[in-house]
């Protein structure tokens, strides 16, 4: 049983039951993003911190009945349940003394999207498709793909002629069907809309979809529930689209809801200097306007974000902030993290962390603030940007003298 | 506290008492590999289904009093309980009713390796060590560098001068000083030894480590626990040096001792027909002789296997097999793990499963077995040999009518 209420245009508050089968408004069209609204006082019944105790499904379906599908599918990829690492010697160096960081690149296909992806694949399979596509050369991509293998759906995915050979490799991996078009991301995207809608596939293209949302906010369920309930101060996590955050507002605002936890964590979201229309909107309190999207950080380098009222909203009603930090500073966090904490993220990811850090700098974020920074992607995914960030090697010819005489200089023993 | 009884010279069979430090048998010198054995009678009073029952720590640390060490570290990665997933797709395809896969690619550092690094660095932390080395360019490199990064230990790993960059790339994340030596494997493994030797940093070098098996024979813990304790009657690894394996049949041995499983899995070698040793001296009742390195599954690729003793006597014991297979059929295995069930293993991974698959088609595994797959890691730590095993995108320009022609061909609808 599914506790959802009604389905609400986040455009025109216009309400649909909790059976209407659409994506978005159709008074409003595309931008017409709809938000799932769930009936609380009846969820309250089964939804208790015992419910959670006595529950042994160690992945994102313990959740199952805080989403918006009814049945855990039978055949899953081990998506969510991630590690929330307590990371005393990063915090102890940005001067903090609760700082959290839950590694998402630790789900199947290595990034947060899994946990969309798979509550798309569920609700496909629910509705009876059997094909699933998106366009995207990145985790929604590769997390749809996987997720639709082991499921039995097919998948398309559309990528544009620029995308990388690495990452059309993981989808051909996973069987999708790789459709790579002439052109940019948006001539892919809207080929992806035209063949969706002649083929009547199952639509996974970001913000378009409400479940997605409902699948990511697990993320904020499981940091509630791995801190026992005692939400941190603030949550930090990277923005592009706007999906995410707004995801993880979701499951805040959820648990508060239903009295589990006492407050909503402040909500910072963090963007590239490259590519930071949130952040410039909110400096100077005007509309999202389209930017240029000039960051090594590509999975939120989106010029026009697709969910831009619900991630604004998310750090609104969270009382929190936004944030954008420097290509720099991005791969300077890749390296922070990996050496005081062995988590190894991918630009998008590590910008959370960046941003973290200027928002201890700037006195945004206190000393004695329980933190959680969202690692979104595993840094495997992109190696060459990291390359940038580390030392070089210390080449020599096998001689321990030799060894000896370089480390010495070095201060190693 | 530790069930530790003695350690034994799998060469010699000397006996050393539960407090001996050293690492080798003196008397044999580096071939002189000891084996830990266990008081399992005093062990059988703490370990008992019951007490894995009460346990809610979901990782390989859940099997603490079956280990070496005393105490599980303050922080450490989350190694471990990654997922048995029932592969019911794979195995129809495959003709047999009870497949699954483990996959150790979901580990912190994306492979089965991340269970004998934390063992590792777990004893540097309780023996005092302060830095941990080893020479490697693959998995154990950068669990180790990741480990011990995560538990504020130093790290020194030495690679051979054609490490690729990107692998060097991750140990440098994870704040390793990496020695690239001017020469082949050999020369790095001899400088390391030198250095190892002179500084007195901790070795974690591959066979030599006796409590490395034990961190990774936790693997097989899990997979009994995960099947309830009704242990499959095939489990199928890949095998390089031979220390993954040992510790396979290490772990359903302790079950079995302690009376909680009734009987060890057999267990299938699998090894890459470009470098076989094992196979070829089972096949041909010899010793093992030294053979060439000629696969694309570079984890496997060990032409002198540095733990063949414990391996053997794994293969032996279990009343298993050994088996060969080519990279061609890594590929195709590859590929079809990606298609049937959205698992991405990198070829030595692959490679298990390819075995399988040969196992069954010569009757050496039977419809009716139970059998599970150990994938030992990640395939995206090895993009470039999978795009061997991928198809080709479909290129075309942004049109609809295009598409719909060019999918009718394909039959996709």
């Amino acid at each position: 049983v599914s506790f959802v209420k009604q389905f609400v245009c986040t455009v025109c508050k216009t309400n649909y039951p909790s059976n209407y089968t659409g994506f978005t408004c159709p008074k409003c069209g595309e931008k017409g993003i709809l938000d799932i609204e769930y009936d609380y006082r009846a969820m309250k019944s089964v939804v208790t911190k015992q419910y959670f105790k006595a529950n042994s499904d160690y992945s994102m379906w313990r959740y199952l009945p805080l989403m918006s599908i009814d049945k855990r599918p039978e055949t899953t990829l081990a998506v969510g349940w991630t590690p929330l690492y307590e990371t005393k010697r990063l915090g102890s160096l940005w001067g903090i003394s609760r700082l959290y960081v839950k590694d998402e690149g630790l789900n199947p296909t290595a990034s947060l999207k899994d946990r969309a992806s798979a509550v798309a694949c569920a609700h496909a399979k629910a509705i009876g498709a059997t094909t699933v596509a998106c366009s995207s050369t990145g985790n929604a991509a590769s997390s749809l793909a996987g997720s639709a293998a082991r499921m039995g759906l097919a998948s398309v995915i559309f990528v544009p002629k620029r995308a990388p050979a690495a990452k059309v490799t993981q989808l051909g991996v996973f069987g999708a069907k790789v459709i790579q078009v002439e052109g940019d991301y948006k001539a892919a995207f809207s080929l992806s809309k035209q063949a969706i809608a002649h083929y009547g596939w199952y639509n996974r293209n970001a913000a378009i979809n409400p479940h997605l949302v409902e699948g990511k906010k697990t993320v904020a369920l499981e940091i509630a529930e791995q801190l026992d309930w005692n939400v941190p101060d603030w949550c930090v996590v990277s923005v592009g689209d706007g999906c995410t955050i707004a995801g993880v507002y979701k499951g805040f605002y959820d648990l508060f809801e239903l009295g589990i936890t006492t407050k909503i964590p402040r909500l910072l979201g963090v963007q590239a200097e490259g590519c930071q229309p949130f952040v410039t909107a909110w400096d100077n309190n005007e509309a999202i306007l389209e930017t240029d999207e000039n960051t090594i950080a590509d999975s939120i380098a989106v010029g026009i974000p697709r969910n831009p009222n619900k991630a604004m909203k998310a750090v609104v009603q969270s009382n929190g902030e936004w944030i954008a930090v420097s290509d720099e500073a991005i791969l300077a966090a890749i390296k922070t993290l990996g050496n005081t904490e062995g988590i190894f993220g991918e630009p998008a990811a590590a910008a959370a962390a960046a941003g973290c850090y200027e928002a201890i700098r700037r006195g945004v974020i206190s000393p004695n603030d329980a933190v959680v920074v969202i690692s979104t992607g595993s840094g495997l995914k992109d190696i060459d940007h990291a390359k940038q960030a580390v030392e070089e090697p210390i080449r020599l010819f096998p001689n321990l003298e030799l060894l000896i005489d370089v480390l010495r200089k070095k201060d190693i023993q």
